[in-house]
């Protein structure tokens, strides 16, 4: 994780040179608010990795790390709005700490300052094509999101469907970030794409295990207590796929299950992981999660790059998959 | 106003002809509600206007014009939200139609599909000049949004303050378009300096004979009673001015009708109205209206372009500003 962290150190050091400013103050407050909350910086640490594939300094990849970084966290703030969440990184959300009115213009303006930052990417003669994949990716993850309150209401919601919107709500933006960076460090188209549909399905693979975990994970190391999902009702692989498949009496003590209000939420969690356990769900998900892990790594071994660092980025995704960094 | 109707009908014609589409449906449903609402297009007819200034054919400039035009509706949606606003020309608004969640996620697909737009222009050789532009317009709309927001609870809101607040949230979009389509015509640098000055003056005129009308206007053709400004304790230009140069009793009498909860809405229009033309605020307010209108004026005039074309300019923000457009 070496390269990794000093990725992310780069990139720490150049935003804390460049807070955003500007008038009026109750404009940037919020901005600089929420990007200060740090995280993992995996997305610019991604555009810096595809642009680091091909070349020894990555530096040139900082102001497209940037675009990425806020880009990512003006989802958080329109999200955290649409989900009334009070808290984020343990730090009160900025509609929560300000208000929603100055959280929505926070968010407009740092999708603004995203496009501000690719502007500034040099050569210039990249932007043109960086700029293309950024407004499909900005794009997609409304999409994405759109997808995710449409399923809240809906009974009908299929197995490809609901792939399709993890891909679109998180995967994208990581596989974005990394191919934008290999454009920027001149790769060929072929290259770019393969990064592009690693990054897709590792983030599908992450995003599976998140899944995996929320039923079937060790509560001291996930950090929460086990079957948030189930007590929402949450249509996860799991889920979708233990109604896909159970038949007679377990189909019909799944949907009572979901159904009754009179239940209590513990017996509830115990009661469905019996259920999927019965119908061999565990490794039914484990499969797909594998599935898409393969995928991306056989395009990942066929980019044209430096061995090692292609490495370093196949034991990241390794270990982001596993949770274990 | 033939060329500007000849302008508006082109822009309608495009625009009818590319509805947004994609999946899911239920994000791009608010985008195309909001687009077909109406309106006069007048974002748009600047662009058109601004390269029509220098070129017969101004159809380069639509993907331009609908650029300004998903922009200006991405703030409406927004800024509906913000004031909880039910309607927008006399239809429902998109958080009242569909919902809050719904209206934040279709104003930041907007956003990103004017960007789009942007994209699409040709000759590509002027997109770097005409995104610069349209950033810094973008984040100045906010600002605007975000000062106004804070006048509300101020108090010490000055003249100065006030005129970059209208200037921001009013004035740099009309003029950014004016200025952009005229960045795509190939114009020298000093007359797209000189059409975004002359934008910004006339759209301060413009708002300044707002301010005016509300108090002042005959109600027959302003289409609403006179003092809703007065009755909110709105900051228009009228008032700061009452503040600035009201003394002793006329002071006093002001700030007590400002802040006394027991007088009935319309003897405090009626005597606010009294006060201020006591201390010969109309007057004043016309002269500030017509210095901006004259600034605006000396700066059109000293464009290199058709005058004939120049001329329906003039006429259309002489109208726009009279209210007789």
């Amino acid at each position: 994780m070496q390269l990794v962290q000093q990725y992310q150190q780069m990139f720490e050091a150049y935003r804390a040179a460049r807070p955003f400013t500007g008038q009026p103050e109750g404009l940037y407050a919020p901005v600089n608010y929420i990007m200060d909350l740090g995280g993992k910086r995996l997305r610019p640490a991604m555009a810096l990795m595809g642009y680091g594939l091909f070349h020894d300094d990555a530096s040139p990849a900082l102001p497209l790390a940037c675009a990425v970084e806020v880009f990512h966290n003006f989802t958080l703030v329109h999200d955290d709005i649409m989900d009334a969440a009070p808290l984020r990184r343990g730090k009160p959300t900025v509609h929560a700490l300000y208000n929603t009115n100055t959280a929505i213009l926070a968010g407009d303006v740092m999708l603004i300052l995203a496009y501000e930052q690719l502007l500034q990417i040099k050569p210039a003669l990249y932007i043109p094509a960086i700029l293309g994949m950024f407004n499909q990716v900005a794009r997609e993850v409304c999409e994405g999101q759109q997808m995710d309150m449409d399923f809240e209401s809906r009974g009908d919601v299929t197995i490809p469907e609901y792939l399709r919107m993890i891909e679109l709500k998180t995967s994208v933006l990581l596989a974005g970030s990394l191919a934008m960076g290999a454009i920027l460090a001149g790769a060929s188209s072929d290259d770019v794409q393969r990064l592009y549909r690693f990054g897709c399905n590792a983030g599908i693979a992450f995003q599976l295990q998140d899944d995996i975990l929320d039923a079937f994970g060790d509560p001291q190391k996930v950090g929460k207590k086990p079957g948030g999902d189930i007590a929402q009702n949450k249509k996860t692989f799991l889920l979708l796929k233990a109604l896909e498949i159970a038949s007679g009496k377990a189909q019909q003590q799944l949907r009572h299950l979901l159904h009754d209000p009179g239940i209590k939420e513990e017996q509830k969690i115990d009661e469905v992981i019996s259920l999927f356990i019965q119908l061999g769900i565990p490794s039914l998900a484990a499969g797909e999660k594998q599935r898409f892990r393969d995928l991306a790594m056989s395009d990942l071994d066929a980019v044209r790059a430096d061995p090692d660092r292609k490495n370093a980025l196949r034991m990241l995704a390794e270990a982001l998959i596993e949770r274990e960094y």
